[in-house]
Formats: C-alpha cells, sequence, structure tokens
C-alpha cells in the first residue's frame, strides 16, 4: 500500500493524526512547503508566504497542548482578509505593504483553534473582477475562477488542507467548482466579517474550501466558533433532492446541464427522492436584483478608495464602479426590496424538499487568465443567504472539473452539511477532488 | 435683531450661506473652534480635534469651488469611524494612535462633498457600554448617552453642525434624546459601513445626529450618495400617525411616556390622523432576540481583540463578551429567525399607517457618567431595520430633554423624512433642540 504524502491527506485526518501526536505539525507543514516550492512557480496561489514564522508556531504546537479543531493545520487566508503579522493588500496596489493593527475575526478564531496561517492567497482586486497571477493547477493555462483563485488553486493543488474564501457574487463556488474542490458558502453571517474588507453589505460572506464537506463544516465550525457544525460519523438519512435548474439554465454549457442531470440521475438510482423544483417567478429577475444591489453597494464601500486614489485602481474596477453610480436610488431600494420578497419565499421550498441540486457555473474554467470567469449561476443563493455547497462530480470535454452545487435553507447549516456530506458519497466526489 | 453666532446656525443654512459665499468656511470654524476653546473643558466631546488642517482645508474651500453638499461644514466623526488622517482609537486604549489606511467610506463620501472633518468624537469601548468622559452638555453630571457620546454632545452644544453617530442597540437614538437633539437612524444598509468598526453585522447601521429634520436628512444624502434624501421646501401632506406604545412601555419613566402622549395629542390637535397602532405579539420578543443576536455577534466580531488582547478590554466590556459565548447556536439562529420573521410583519403596519410614534428612552438621561443609559426602547427598531428618528419635544421634571421616535417603514427614507418634517414643526421641535 502506498503511503500518500501528509500534504495531500484530508483535514479532518490530519487533525485526527495531529490531536494524538501521531503526527508532527512540523512535519505536515514541511510537507506543504515542499510541495508548494516544486507547484507555487506555476500555480502562484500566494500573495505572501511566512514560512519561518509558521513553522516556529508549528514547532510551538508540538510542544505545547492541543490548542483546538484546528490544532497544527496549515490554512491559507484569502488576501481579503486581515492578518496583523502578515500584510494584506486586498489585491490592490493601493495596499501594498499594508499592516492591518489586528486579525480579521475568522483569522483570529481559526489561530485560537490551533491553525498555522501560512500565509495569505491571492485575490482579485478588493474580490471584484481584475485577476491576480494565480493559474489553475488542473490546467495553468485556465484561469481558477475567483475572486478567492489563490485559496481555492491552493487546497486544489494540495498546498494546504484548507482556506478561506470569500463571495459576494460567486466567489468561493466559482473557483471551487474550476478547480475542482468542495467549496462552501454558510449562512449569511456565520462566519464574523470583522476585519474582512468589504464589497457589498448585504452580499459578503466567508466560507471554507476544502477537498471534502467534512473538512469545509470542519473549518467553517472552528472560523465560527458554532462547533455544532463538526460532522460526526453517523450517516444521515437520505435527504429529499430538489432538482432544480434554476432561471439561469440556458446560461449553462452542455457539460454543467450534464452534470445536474448525471448527478440527479445517479441520486435517483441510489435510492434518494428527486424531484423537479423549479424556483418560483419572481426568481427569474433575482439574479439582476442581486447585481444592482452589488453594484451600488461595492460602489458605496469603496468610497475611500473611489475618491481619494482613482488612478490606483486598474481600469477593470473603475469600469465596475462607474457603473454603480448610475443604479438609481429607485433601483437599488427596489431590488434589495425584491431580494427580501424572495427570501421569504425560498423558505417555503423547504417544505417538499431538503436541498436544491442546481448548476455551479456556467462550465469548465475558460481558457485564459484575464478574466475570472461568470458567477451568474451563484447570484441567487448568494441573495437568498443559505448555505450552498460546490461538489466536483464530473470531467468536462476539456478534462477540467464540472460539478454541481447544493443550496439549503438559511440558518440550517448542520442539517444541511449532513445531507450534503450524503449526497458526496453517493456521487463519489472524493474520486473527483 | 440679535444676530446669532455662526456656530448655532443650522447645517442647511449654513450650507446655503457657503455655497452663496455669504459666509467663508474659515469664518464658520473659527466660530465653532472658539466656542469649542470655552466648553470642550466641561462637554468632552472630542477625541481628537484636527485644528490646523482643518483650517487650511477651509481656506482652500473658500478659494476653490463649491465642493457638493456640505461645502465648508465643519462636522464630527465617531471615533468608531476610519480616518486616514486622524488617530482612531474606537473608544479603547488597544487603538491608541491607531492610524487606519483608508478614511471609512461614509467619512469619504461626506469629504468629497465638502465637509470638514474637525475631528474625532467620543465613542464609548467598541460602541459597547464602557464610557468615554464625555458629559451631557444640558447638564454636566449627566450621562451624554451613547456610544455616539461626543456626536450627540457636540451637537448639542453647538459646536458643530453635523456629526455621524453608529447604532447597534439604541447608540444614535439614546445619545440625541439624553441631549435634545434630531438623531436619525436610516433604513440599514443607506450610509455604508466599510471602514466603521463591526460591532454586530445584523445590527450596526451608520446615522446622523443634527439639530433639525432637514440637517439630519442632507448629511445621510452628503454620506450615502442617495440625493434624494434632500429635503425641498414643499411642504408633505400631514402623514397618518400609529401610536406605538411598543412592548417596552412599562419601563419608560413617566416623563418618556406623557412626552409620547402629548405630542400624539398636540398631533391630533393639529389635525392629524392618529391612531393606536401596537406591534403584533411576535414582537413581545423582538427586543430580546435583538439582544441575544447582538450578544452573540459583538462576541465573534471582537474575537481578535477578546483572543490576542483580553487583559487590554476593561472588565464592562469583558463581562459583555462572556455573556456571548453562553449564546447556543440554536438560541442564535432563533432569534434571527424571530428578526426575520417580525421584519415581514411589519412591512403590514404601514398600510395602515405612515409613521408610528414611540417612546425613544427610558427617561431622561441618568445623574451619572459611570453608565450611558439604556438602549432598550431602541432595540426593535434597530432589529427591524426601518428609519427611525428621535424628536426633542419637551423637558422632563429634572429640566433635561425628552422626547419621541418616529419609526418608518425599511427602504422608504424620503418619504419617512418628508413626514417627520412636518411632525418636528407640529410639535414645535426648534423650541427644544
Amino acid at each position: 500500500m502506498t503511503v500518500l504524502p501528509l500534504h495531500t491527506l484530508e483535514a479532518s485526518v490530519l487533525a485526527q493524526r495531529l490531536s494524538r501526536r501521531d503526527i508532527s505539525a512540523e512535519t505536515l507543514l514541511r510537507s506543504c512547503l515542499n510541495h508548494i516550492d516544486a507547484r507555487e512557480p506555476v500555480v502562484k496561489a500566494w500573495a505572501w508566504l511566512e514560512r519561518e514564522a509558521a513553522l516556529e508556531q508549528a514547532r510551538q504546537m508540538d510542544r505545547g497542548a492541543v490548542r483546538g479543531l484546528l490544532h497544527g493545520l496549515p490554512i491559507g487566508v484569502k488576501d481579503l482578509m486581515d492578518t496583523a503579522d502578515m500584510p494584506t493588500a486586498y489585491g490592490s496596489p493601493l495596499y501594498r505593504n499594508h499592516r492591518p493593527r489586528q486579525d480579521a475575526a475568522a483569522v483570529a478564531l481559526a489561530r485560537a483553534e490551533g491553525a498555522l496561517v501560512l500565509g495569505k492567497t491571492v485575490t482579485t482586486e478588493f474580490a471584484v473582477f481584475h485577476p491576480g497571477p494565480t493559474a489553475n493547477p488542473r490546467n495553468p493555462e485556465h484561469t481558477p475562477g475567483g475572486s478567492s483563485s489563490g485559496s481555492a488553486a491552493a487546497v486544489a493543488d494540495r498546498m494546504v488542507p484548507l482556506a478561506f474564501g470569500t463571495q459576494t457574487g460567486g466567489s468561493i463556488i466559482r473557483p471551487a467548482a474550476y478547480c475542482g474542490i468542495v467549496g462552501y458558502k454558510p449562512t449569511f453571517n456565520t462566519l464574523p466579517r470583522s476585519g474582512v474588507k468589504a464589497l457589498a453589505d448585504s452580499l459578503d460572506t466567508v466560507g471554507s474550501m476544502a477537498r471534502s464537506v467534512r473538512d469545509a463544516a470542519l473549518f467553517a465550525a472552528a472560523a465560527s466558533g458554532f462547533h455544532g457544525l463538526v460532522l460526526d460519523e453517523t450517516p444521515a438519512g437520505r435527504p429529499r433532492i430538489g432538482l432544480c435548474r434554476t432561471w439561469e439554465w440556458e446560461h449553462c454549457e452542455a457539460a454543467q446541464q450534464q452534470a445536474v442531470s448525471e448527478a440527479a440521475a445517479t441520486l435517483s438510482r441510489a435510492g434518494f427522492s428527486v424531484k423537479e423544483m423549479p424556483l418560483p417567478l419572481p426568481f427569474s429577475r433575482l439574479a439582476a436584483a442581486q447585481y444592482t444591489v452589488m453594484l451600488r453597494q461595492q460602489y458605496l464601500s469603496l468610497s475611500g478608495e473611489r475618491l481619494h486614489h482613482w488612478e490606483g485602481l486598474s481600469s477593470t474596477l473603475q469600469g465596475v464602479l462607474s457603473q454603480g453610480v448610475a443604479v438609481t436610488d429607485h433601483a437599488y431600494w427596489d431590488a434589495l426590496g425584491h431580494i427580501r420578497h424572495c427570501q421569504a419565499l425560498f423558505d417555503d421550498l423547504f417544505r417538499e424538499t431538503d436541498l436544491l441540486l442546481a448548476p455551479s457555473v456556467s462550465g469548465e474554467a475558460p481558457h485564459s487568465l484575464a478574466s475570472t470567469g461568470n458567477p451568474l449561476l451563484q447570484r441567487v443563493w448568494t441573495a437568498l443567504h443559505g448555505p450552498a455547497l460546490h461538489l466536483p462530480s464530473a470531467r468536462g470535454p476539456q478534462g477540467l472539473p464540472v460539478g454541481v452545487t447544493l443550496a439549503g435553507r438559511p440558518g440550517t447549516d448542520r442539517a444541511f452539511l449532513q445531507a450534503a456530506q450524503t449526497v458526496e458519497t453517493a456521487l463519489g466526489v472524493s474520486e473527483h477532488v
């Protein structure tokens, strides 16, 4: 039997072995660092690496008591999140060498559970569209997606078992889908946002990049203080699946549509109840409402940069912010009201279903690093504030990963994750990560 | 006819005279600074004053073009909000001499409209309960309220015509009520929160401290980019008033209850339709739900400070954060769900009414600087996310201001402010500011 290198193992397995002292944090970290040395020139996942300090922290962990859920696990922190001991540039030259005074709250929580912050992962500029240098580790001519580009690439490439992502449109799920890993956007307001550079206040959500549902849950539990999210071994019953093509289905390529249809068929064969569950008519306007709110709120949130440092912004970002000024007051409040209306309707869907099965992205990762792809398919789930999770389940015609999104009812993340885990097993996701 | 000193005039009047060049920004600023010199030793409203830079900016304004809605108006910025050119301590010794890299978005917006940031106003520690040194300018043995203590005191004392406040429980309305000014908490997500130290993400709201409804509206319009909030001269029709004692009525002292009853009687005599409008039964649990969410979210938001610098927090704050750890996952999601439920019910009330008339605080400002008083009466309005505004309308038995809260439907702030202005006139608020 081949012994797999430590850096390739799941976070949950590593956490168990670390807390039992079967392996040392230093050994694991060196395995990750060796792999990073080999792969980083191609993948370019990191905006900052803090080798020596992380090694010193690992040695301290090995000498001291077991800290918590993430004891000794190296993690990546999206460079949109503040770190007091590392520069935090938000993907913008304006913040080169910026040293925040305090860790983002979610980072502080993860550290208190024993996580070793190995470095900062590449984000697009202020988590909008202007890409960083990161390549897709499955094929470096293709985008890893964004804005959580570096986190998705680092986890997919086995550089670290866990990393933080944030999502305003589709910035957790899209890069997870393009890179072929598990991305988990928890219910809005699960992980704290304090110390995360704000983009759109009604939408910004912090979540996990991981290689299994169990790992994504473990990380979210640690970084939110909601320890009830840790999944135990008890298998859950089979959730009722609502096959939800969404109002954006026609914007999906055949490979994405097939991934959804095949997942539904596989689940059905495995004995799950799978039922068509279209979104009600008002949801046909929901992606557009999300876009309106996002344009206006990011225009407002980035007022300091826009008004004091316009020339320091990319032309891509200048263009996006210029669209924000054109959103009228009426359009903004109408869009926010429409989102609230859909949120109220959304709860009703879960009388007849437990999990919605939906497309994740429009298709395989586009062939270019000039753009990070289209967040369209995730806009509705972000606006609805419920949990959403990407599972890689197949390969597309270009050999790149495709998969499905599971979406759930807001505020029910434990049950959602348990249900997602049964789907993960049924779809054989571990073969595709 | 007595000529009133410039620093005592309303912001809207000053803005007009400044933009016509009838007065200079420098003259106005010197009037404010002279008054501050005389009164600051007693009132202690300021955490930081930036005299020379403000004077230089005023001279630049006087030489250059008219900038915008707030051209040449000196303002106070609550020291919970980032300023790139002044220290920002969030009311905590942990952040002494902290210099943020960028202005808070709302500050940048106000500056772009021509506001002169004269300094930072005192906040309680991280906008929780541990008070700063500020005294109530109406009687310095009494608290000015909090957490926006310095902003309320500075505006009430005529040091500046406008200042920023923020509210998570009752931190705009309460100090406005205790100091006898107009406090305006706009609909959630009207003024951007980027660069404002986060306390409770579902509740934190940025708003205006002013001496008239028109001024509060002007400031919110400038600092949000929603220029439609500027009130013109056209008198609105008489809004239908819903007399709303709230489920917390019994916690009000007689002076506060009388203020509400007398305001209702005055409006009725003036020809307004005034109708009892009790809040539905689920709202009896709403203040408690707000408290649960606040405890949990502030505990999470302040994770960096709590986990890395516990000994640097006041014992008051340590106590509050310790309560946060005791909020179970179930209690938190149940409370958030209950708030959502009440938000949905709230909209229905406005079929039969335009404005709710309610108590602002439990009574006059308490006699002590050791506490900033009780936010109980505002918890529901903060949780509901609609506009709320305090109008001073009378004096209590200790000679301190009392008044009323107007509450409105979320997302209808322009109509709300117009309606509030007619109530302001009918109640003769200008006599009490």
